[in-house]
Order: structure tokens, then C-alpha cells, then sequence
């Protein structure tokens, strides 16, 4: 792939993934998305291993028909981790052990080694003037990258990154939203970076719901939609469990990925961030009082959704990318 | 008093403070706006005990001239305590001795029996259609008055009251504003119940800052000027050695005031808020996961504050309530 897309007028689109099931959907989200080309996938660790999500982002990619898109390999723990990142029992119960709630895809040969975070920090389409940067799990890689490159933050786009709980609770800890949780000193870092950034969490995309009825609908779609209700289902069966107030389950980074191509989704508040790194906040979102009184505002929190035509592009977007029409 | 304000067109406003520095100004600011008629004052504790903060409205109201408002007895302990509400010393240290940062008012002999929380609940005052009614401490009244009266909930028009931290840290604990934190089984009863209220909480208070070249100025304006000056220098003496990046004291309460006075001065994020109550969050302010996704919101949360409005406000009607033109 070249770095540059010269030729399209397509906007172009990164997604940094740990790809577990909402991951996929996002993935497929993009690929229904006639106005951006995915230039190519990151991958990350949080659902599943690093690892684990690079295999699963080629298989997808594969499966949807799209095995020309490069994945880059991400770093593999957070920033201030020894060790790999390995999902804890909780997380691996959500996603299932392959990462996909146990959907087997016909898995390609394909294997990548490159350099995700090389990527991110000087390919050329990364600084393209309208690119989408959605990462929807931990912030690692972006915060690694800026760190290697200095003066990175002032070159990237606006990020539009899932993660974070601003008004409400957090889903790993009374305050803290699992992305943010698994590596807080590289949200820290990328909130305090002077970054552009809009951030999508669980204050909006709890309130973006997929329901049973239109999972059923991908099943008349052939293979691919056949295995992606089947995933799908299989994370709606455990917000039943877990969240049955919800009534379906949240499509959290879908939704990071739609607000990323059309920011008229989301209604967002400018803010100032911080990550709280210690004690039992740690993990969470929180404006920064040292910068509360700033008239500059570094990044917009999505607040409110539009979710009837959230939901609307969702499902034709994701249909088209299953081979719908 | 009579409880109706039939023959004025100024709109009835009903304060219920634990009287502390920022209640005093809070209680000039009342008094200094022309659109408003100061028709009670229940006590609360928090700054000082529920009797220190009657004490000392009485003489506020002395030195301002208005002895004639009435001055209510609100309940001295939260909800789920045993015994009455004593100021811990860091609360002290903030307010001083005696709630006024040592500033010795000449005080009257009045005192006052009259029932706080049958004044709130039964007043034909607390149903005028355009009250405002500000507490500026605790719910504890206003939750005692929500039990004793059933429907009171949709009687009363909107309560905007100071407290709670949606989108920044709190000032007691990393999570929980002083007001809440003080009483969490009120305020979430308040939150819970389906009244109308706006919230005036940390989010905007520490952005609305009073400095030393105003408490200069009110030093020129007599006798309850230089009193209201030495408060407001001891209260910005100890932001001074707290807080020292805001350069002067949080206009906490006097905002509330000036909010439920014109609410245009704030711009709100209509929600469903609850409060946690048990562990290392309890007396957080967060949405509501349950009523997230309900059209329905019952509490616009302020985010923004129009602050050299708000400023000039203050300035104008401060001055105005100590003397000034």
C-alpha cells in the first residue's frame, strides 16, 4: 500500500483494534462506509491479546472480502506494564476465548510483522488533512508514538478514540471504562498531549443499542452475515446477563467509528481531560482542574447521540459491508 | 410574613444555607437584585452547624438591613446520621471560628423557632409558579420535605441548588463534593424523585473566581463593606494556600443564586443523576445508568458559566446590596 491515496477522493481511515466483537462490527462499519477508505488496521490488546487481535482483524478482513488492507502489529501491554497483556476471565467471558464469541472464521494464511506504531508516527496518510483515526482500545500505540515522534500532536488530525466515562459510571470500576483502565498513563498522556481528540465513550455509546431483530436480518446475507450474528449474538447473550436494562447490547466502537466519519452524531462538550492514575479513580476521565479555565479546549466528549440515525446508518452500512445492497 | 407575595411583581426567592462566607455572599447577592424578593432563609449545617448558620443569617441580615426576613430552622444532621452535624477542622480552617472567617457582626437578640422543613413543605410561597429556591448547602431540608409531603415533588417548580462535580474531581474526596458528600441519602433522594432542579456544582463554581481588587473596593462602602471584605479575604487567603492556580476564591454559592436568578448565565446538560452511596465514591454525582437512555431528564447540570457576566453581576449587586450605588 502506498501511504499516500492519491487518486481517491475517499477520506482515509486508521483503526487501531483490539478486535473483539464490537471491534468487528466497527470494522465492518468502515468497510460499509462509501466516503472513507480503510488504509489500513492497528492492532491492539484489550479484548483479546495483541496477537489475537491481528489474527482476528485479517481473518475479518478476509471474510469481507478486503484481504489487500494492511494490518500493523501494535505494542503488546500498557505503557507502564513488565509483562504481555493477557484478558482477564471477566473480559474473555464478554468476547469469547477466540475474541469473536466462538465464531470460526475460515481463517487465510495471511501474517503480518509490520510496525504499527512506526505507522502511526510517520506513514503519510497520517498526516492527511481530513484522515480518520479511530482507535478503539487502549491508547498505547498513540501514545507511544508520540512519544517517538516529537511534534506529532500538532501534525495528527482530530482522533476520535472509544474509551472513557465522563458522566457516568465506568464499567471495569465504579469510575473507569475498561480502555482507559487497561493502560491510563498512554490516555493520560494523549488527553495531555495538546492532541486534538473526540472522545466517544460509555456516555453515549450506552445509549446506542443493537437489538436481536436485526442480527436476524444479517442471516439472509451469506457467510459473512452468518458469522457475524453469530458473534453478535453472542455479546447481545451476555449484556442480557449483565446489562438487561439495555435490552441488546452497546455498540460502543461502532459508534467511535460513525462519530469519526460524521461528527453531526454526537453532541460534544469541550473539554480539557485528564486520566486519574492512582488510588481507587484510577483509570478514570476526568476534566482537568488545572485547565478548567482554559479558553482552548483540546478535546470534544460526546455527551449526547443521535440514535435513531445512528442505529439507521449502522444498519445499512454494516449490511452493505456483509453483502447486502 | 405572610406566605404569599400577592402585590409584588418581584418573584419570591427562598434561600436555605449553612451559612459560611460564600452563603454571606450569597445572601448579598439576593438582596442586591431588583427581580427578586428575599422572602425566607432556611438553616442548614456543613460550613458550621445548623444553629452557627441561623446565627449568623440573622446577623447577615441585620448588617444588610433587612432583619425583617424570616429565618427558619432547618434539620442539623443528615439524613442517616445519629447525632448533629459538627463541622470537621478542615471545614473550620475554610470558614473560620465562627462561619464568617472571624469577622465580629454587631448582632441582634433575634432569634427563631420556626420550622424549616413545614415552611418548605406547606408555604403557599413554595408553590409561586416562578420561585426560586436555592439551597446552598445540604438537601437534608429539602429531602425531609419530600417525605413529609407527598406530590411535593410536583408542586415544586425548579430547586437550583449548589453542589455535586459531574465532569471534575470533587473537593472532599477525589469523587464527591463537599454539599453531597455531606448528605448522599438526601441528595439522591432529591435526584431521584422526579422534582425539576438545575445543578450548580464544581464543574462552573471553579470557574466564577472573586479576587482581593473586589474586596478592595467594598471597603469604600461602609460599615458592612469592610465586614463582607474581611470574609471574603479570609476565604481567598485559604484558596490562596489550596488552591493557588485560581487566583482568588470559588464564587460557589452566590453563583447558585445568580443561576436560579437568570439562567442564562449557565449553559446546562439536561440528566438523570443519582449519588453513590457506598464506598470510596460515595457522594459522587454521576448519570443515572438506569434512566440514561430515558427522553425525559430531570436536572439540567451546568457545564458552562458566561463568567464575566456572571462577574459583573456579582459586582453590581454586592455592591449594591452593601451600600454602593
Amino acid at each position: 500500500m502506498s501511504d499516500d491515496i492519491r487518486g481517491t477522493s475517499r477520506i482515509p481511515l486508521v483503526l487501531d483494534l483490539d478486535t473483539g466483537i464490537d471491534d468487528a462490527l466497527a470494522l465492518a462499519y468502515a468497510l460499509g462506509s462509501p466516503e472513507v477508505e480503510l488504509v489500513g488496521v492497528v492492532s491492539s490488546y484489550g479484548n483479546v491479546t495483541m496477537e489475537t487481535a491481528a489474527r482476528n482483524t485479517c481473518a475479518l478482513l478476509e471474510l469481507l472480502g478486503r484481504p489487500d488492507i494492511p494490518v500493523y502489529l501494535g505494542l503488546d501491554r500498557p505503557t507502564a506494564s513488565a509483562g504481555p497483556f493477557s484478558p482477564p476471565p471477566g473480559v474473555v467471558r464478554i468476547h469469547g476465548e477466540n475474541g469473536l464469541g466462538g465464531a470460526v472464521l475460515p481463517c487465510g494464511c495471511r501474517t503480518t510483522r509490520q510496525n504499527g506504531v512506526d505507522f502511526i508516527a510517520n506513514a503519510g496518510v497520517m498526516r492527511h488533512r481530513e484522515l480518520c483515526y479511530v482507535p478503539t482500545g487502549p491508547l498505547t500505540n498513540l501514545a507511544a508514538a508520540l512519544r517517538r515522534s516529537p511534534g506529532l500532536a500538532s501534525r495528527l488530525p482530530r482522533v476520535t478514540f472509544m474509551g472513557g466515562a465522563l458522566t457516568v459510571p465506568g464499567n471495569v470500576t465504579p469510575c473507569a471504562e475498561a480502555n482507559v483502565r487497561n493502560d491510563p498513563e498512554a490516555a493520560d498522556a494523549v488527553l495531555r498531549s495538546g492532541l486534538r481528540t473526540c472522545m466517544v465513550g460509555l456516555d453515549v455509546t450506552h445509549q446506542a443499542i443493537l437489538t436481536r431483530e436485526e442480527t436476524a436480518a444479517w442471516r439472509e446475507l451469506g457467510a459473512a452475515g452468518r458469522l457475524f450474528a453469530q458473534m453478535a449474538d453472542y455479546y447481545i447473550g451476555i449484556y442480557e446477563k449483565n446489562n438487561p436494562c439495555l435490552g441488546g447490547c452497546a455498540l460502543h466502537d461502532p459508534l467511535a467509528v460513525a462519530a469519526a466519519i460524521d461528527p453531526t452524531l454526537v453532541r460534544c462538550l469541550p473539554a480539557n481531560l485528564c486520566v486519574d492514575l492512582a488510588g481507587p479513580t484510577r483509570g478514570r476521565t476526568v476534566c482537568d482542574p488545572a485547565r478548567l479555565r482554559d479558553a482552548e479546549k483540546c478535546c470534544d466528549v460526546a455527551l449526547g447521540v443521535d440514535v435513531p440515525r445512528f442505529l439507521g446508518e449502522f444498519r445499512t452500512r454494516v449490511r452493505r459491508a456483509l453483502g447486502g445492497r
